[in-house]
């Protein structure tokens, strides 16, 4: 998508072929910095420190890590020690070993001397494969925007309240939840996009406000408090948030707060949709509540918080008292009951068993 | 309570009797600060820019502003343009208005003459009745967790999940949802208060940390979005929040976000309560979404943020893209359904209109 009126992707090869690029999702919305990785713990801290994010990012960026590895270790240790490395990085992630496993399996079959070059191929496949399923998921979503830009008039623009960031930048390009947002945008539907601030991290206001504004796409920040009362006041039209895990019942995890609009929009009658490519499906779990370990991270993410002061210097400052006890859940679990359907790169189904059998019996195995 | 190991109020006469104090609590939690007001134009000034804040304590201090303003002009028309003044600052709170009545009313039934020892008289009656309403709702609050305590067996601190300040900075002393919180904690009951921070404000992590934290009451900060996911855990035993408007029904009109965590509660069987003084009754409304005009503030009020720096340096940050717009509505309403009860200076009551006038038959009149 564009920045500064360039396209960019958020990772590819560097030219040398040696290397990976990144952008740096940590200094924006303030700065934009490309970074270059040419070691797997490069590619492993940038994941881990969240310089990359989102699930589809993060699998894309193992892969290359793995590619990375290659490059200075190709034996069969390599790749178990670059596997785990890697796997240790984020746990909520479900394609981070999606990726890890199709590198890992594909690697194991070659001989040594292949394994950069089968690596290099994998990883560069897994990040274009990632551009065309958000493509076809904002195909699909499309359709449905279409549907409710019909039904409402056209008379104001859609609504769309959106969580956190499941953007251009939480994937490879395009985004999962923005995609049909981008799609009815370029179609000439006026949209105007809601966006959560997404506390602690703010990667709604940090992320998808400013890949948004970039893109020329209409858009309001919000306190994540107030999706409440806009859907109350009818404010808003529907939600489209993305996930990071998703169960074989369609339970969905997410940021942590997408489970409160949810409720919020179930409680109004607001449609909620997500959206997904079927590699954050987890076919091995069907309970989300009971069945996934949520992350918690360091409570400096939301005790700390970087800005930009008059001067135009970017500064860390402390929010909080001395003293206080701070918990970090990063994510919740929407059950699939307040899910109006899911949003895949195979179609919208119903966030259900059923649902997700009827496009995706051939990886389903529950 | 304790500041420093000091008793405070929020407010109180100046030893001068011509000028009032408040403590500052846009300072807090970075620096404790005591400011003094002389003119009503000061007094108006701190409730707008939010120096002071909370239903009751901008009761009062409007009060203690209709002194300031006898002191300069104790005709009708004084009366008038400082009532006027006053009720323009905060269009939510209706305890403000209340407050204002009452002073009103009181002035214009004496003499010009009197009226500086009746308006002082009067604002310091609602003062203390402020702390002894809050010393009830305490008690009777008390009685509630004491409850909750014994049947869950002390195995573990009872936790409390509050939002918002509604302590004893946001009255003249106590608090109304934290005074029996700090009731049970003198009385030795474990508690561990979970204080959502309350964006886009903070009042939580700036104002309820910092003060349950003066007062050695164990708590830890987590962000709004995280209230959802920590009930669904089964980690919060009952929520207890204020209110700055409450329907003659029993519907809770408080600060943005409020409504979201009333919905988690109920969908995981979460007992929600609210604790108010009775002055915060709208009882000429019934419907609070549809009859409430909900305030909205300034956009900076969550695109800039202040904080500490490592220097000790206390600055202001933007943390927003450039060019995204901002909305920030202050508070939502939450239908009386979904409130377990309702902890007033008289007792706890449904949060319906019998309830209410169960309690209240002689101020309803609806």
């Amino acid at each position: 998508m564009r920045v500064n009126d360039e396209n960019y992707r958020t990772i590819w090869l560097d030219d040398s072929g040696v290397a990976i690029c990144i952008i740096d999702q940590t200094e924006l919305p303030h700065r934009f910095i490309i970074r270059k990785l040419s070691k797997i713990e490069h590619a492993a801290d940038a994941i881990k420190n969240m310089q990359v994010r989102g699930a589809p990012l993060i699998g894309v960026t193992a892969a290359f890590g793995m590619y990375l590895a290659m490059l200075r270790d190709s034996s069969n240790r390599g790749i178990e020690s670059a596997y785990e490395l890697l796997l240790s990085t984020r746990p909520t992630a479900v394609n981070l070993r999606w990726a890890l496993d199709q590198m890992k399996d594909k690697l194991l079959l070659t001989t040594e001397e292949q394994r950069i070059d089968v690596a290099r191929y994998n990883a560069s496949q897994l990040s274009d494969e990632d551009v065309e399923l958000n493509q076809l998921i904002g195909e699909h979503g499309l359709k449905l925007l279409r549907q409710f830009s019909i039904k409402q008039g056209k008379v104001r623009p859609l609504r769309i309240l959106t969580h956190c960031n499941a953007g251009w930048l939480a994937t490879v390009d395009w985004g999962t939840a923005l995609a049909p947002i981008y799609k009815a945008h370029d179609a000439g539907i006026p949209i105007h996009v809601l966006v959560g601030e997404t506390r602690p991290r703010n990667q709604g206001a940090s992320l998808t406000a400013w890949e948004l504004g970039q893109h020329g796409v209409p858009h309001t920040i919000i306190a994540d408090n107030a999706g409440g009362h806009l859907m109350q006041k009818g404010l808003v039209d529907l939600c489209i948030v993305g996930s990071d895990r998703t169960t074989s019942s369609g339970d969905v995890c997410n940021k942590i707060g997408t489970y409160l609009k949810a409720l919020a929009a179930h409680d109004n009658d607001v449609p909620f949709y997500v959206a997904l490519p079927s590699s954050t499906i987890d076919w091995r779990i069907s309970d989300g509540v009971s069945d996934i370990q949520i992350e918690e991270r360091a409570p400096e993410e939301l005790s700390v918080i970087k800005g930009v002061q008059e001067s135009g210097e970017i500064v860390e400052v402390k929010i909080y008292p001395q003293g206080s006890n701070v918990s970090n859940f990063a994510f919740d679990v929407t059950p699939a009951r307040y899910v109006t359907g899911l949003i895949t790169e195979r179609g919208i189904c119903e966030a259900s068993k059923a649902g997700l059998r009827s496009l995706f019996v051939d990886q389903a195995y529950v």
